[in-house]
């Protein structure tokens, strides 16, 4: 298995990401090799000085990078050799297994849609995060940003996505998918949200429990929680705060620490012809490390796969 | 000043309602007279039980009471004696100066509507809530449950809302008035948020500071935070569950304790022709007690007469 990563995507690239590859690499079991992708003579520098003596992280060079404001369509049209661009020609031709980067977001997602493509049947691929619970448990949350608007299909969608990731990553049988809503009634809500509940009911693929609101976010009553990107973005990156706002307070809670994007690093775009992993912009090398361990376990469970199979 | 309250409405009703009522009366100034509206001879025994020996409870007689879960408006047709439409009867005639109640959201909704009625040139009322920031300061955001769908024009009119409603109650001179969104550029966002953020630009009459995310939410970045009812409610009781969940962690911080919705205990309907207050429904003393002072200011800013004047 190779796991490609984005050598210079995010705020502290190279350098964090690479020390997160680093402790990554040393963890990972025999026949994972690491690719990073990205210039090769500061890659290989940042590795000399962790005295890395492993065998299992591989350079590929690309030697432009395209930068967290740029406009993603023009950026990867002009910037082949980007470590973006490299990256998906990579995950194309079947060289690496997966392909995560901390760099432009919206870039990852043109080259999902673009490059690999979105797998026949599904309308648009939702980005899925992971919500942490009371329980100690994660939720996983979709979409959390890639489609603002959204229509009662697409949440359908999301609800069988996400429920084929939380089985296939967190080994969870039959996960209970649930609808965000602002009331528990299946009449609650907004019109899309509305008539999704009634697709979500038919959906035999699923096990669908019906509409949780804000008050049970963490509150473990669902393994799988549906909702439009525009929601979801804004309430993972609220609940993402706490742990910042409460650790400068001086507050030390397990739940808290849970709140800590660097606990997972990494979001996948579930539904295209690919492993993608999106990681958090202000990944450290500790988020990245994570991440790497995400996307070994998704290669491994072979999620892009069992969603073809699924939508076959 | 007569402060209506339906002293029915609610979970725990009439009684942590009428204690409420007891403790606020012994802190508003002279002149402020409650009206209790409900079941006479129950209300006065718990507030023989309290030991009340003030002047300014009054109680009108209101024999039928519309429970949480009945339909709005056949509730309100068929239950005239309820606590909530009699009610919006003494607010419509003037012998009350604001209402407010605990009980079914929606017949408050739209006895506001049907009764006192939609404020000339505003699209839809929205419900104004306030959201702790990190500063010890509380941020006004709306709509927080009263339209799950809106229009980018209606979102402008919250901002406008917001911020008369931030300068009568907190008086803050220049209300900085912020769009919740997924980005901080102008082109993030829904459809619909890109449109109202065009619109808040352009408005005169408020100081609009752009977007804001979801990581700003407690940042104390804006003093009126504008989103649409779905997303609002959903923010809303995410954040109001981190106290329940941190207190029974035996967490203790000032921060956290602020997300108690029993400091506010009470959101106004804006944007109607009258003061209309919506309580938690689970409203204990301390929140009604608290939610008779949120009446207070509201009533003594003249609230209501200048949102009309800014319509006018």
């Amino acid at each position: 298995m190779k796991i490609g990563i984005d050598a210079m995507g995010g705020d502290f690239a190279p350098k964090a990401i690479v020390e997160g590859i680093v402790l990554a690499a040393q963890e990972l079991p025999a026949g994972v090799t690491i690719v990073l992708i990205g210039q090769t003579a500061v890659i290989q520098q940042i590795i000399d000085n962790q005295n890395f003596k492993g065998s299992n992280i591989e350079i590929v060079e690309a030697n432009e990078t395209i930068e967290m404001g740029e406009h993603p369509v023009r950026a990867l049209q002009s910037k082949p050799n980007s470590s973006i661009g490299v990256g998906f020609k990579l995950l194309k031709t079947g060289v690496i297994d997966v392909f995560a980067s901390a760099g432009n977001t919206g870039a990852m997602m043109v080259g999902s849609l673009f490059s690999i493509k979105t797998i026949e049947g599904i309308q648009r691929p939702p980005i899925a995060g992971f919500a942490p619970q009371i329980d100690g448990s994660l939720a996983v949350i979709l979409d959390i940003g890639a489609n603002a608007d959204v229509k009662p299909e697409m949440l359908a969608q999301f609800g069988i996505l996400g429920s084929i990731y939380a089985k296939a990553t967190m080994g969870i049988e039959s996960p209970r998918v649930a609808l965000m809503n602002i009331g528990e009634e299946p009449e609650k809500g907004s019109v899309v949200v509305q008539q999704a509940y009634k697709l979500l009911q038919e959906e035999r693929k699923i096990n669908f429990v019906g509409n949780i609101e804000g008050k049970d976010f963490f509150k473990a009553k669902a393994d799988v929680i549906v909702t439009d990107g525009f929601t979801g973005n804004i309430l993972l990156k609220m609940g993402e705060s706490l742990y910042g706002i409460l650790s400068e307070r001086g507050v030390k809670d397990d739940f808290i620490d849970q709140t800590n994007y660097e606990a997972v690093g990494g979001s996948p775009i579930i539904g295209v012809n690919g492993n993608v992993v999106i990681a958090h912009g202000s990944s450290s090398a500790l988020a990245t490390k994570n991440m790497v361990h995400l996307c070994h376990r998704i290669v491994e469970s072979k999620l892009t796969e069992k969603i073809k199979k699924a939508f076959a």
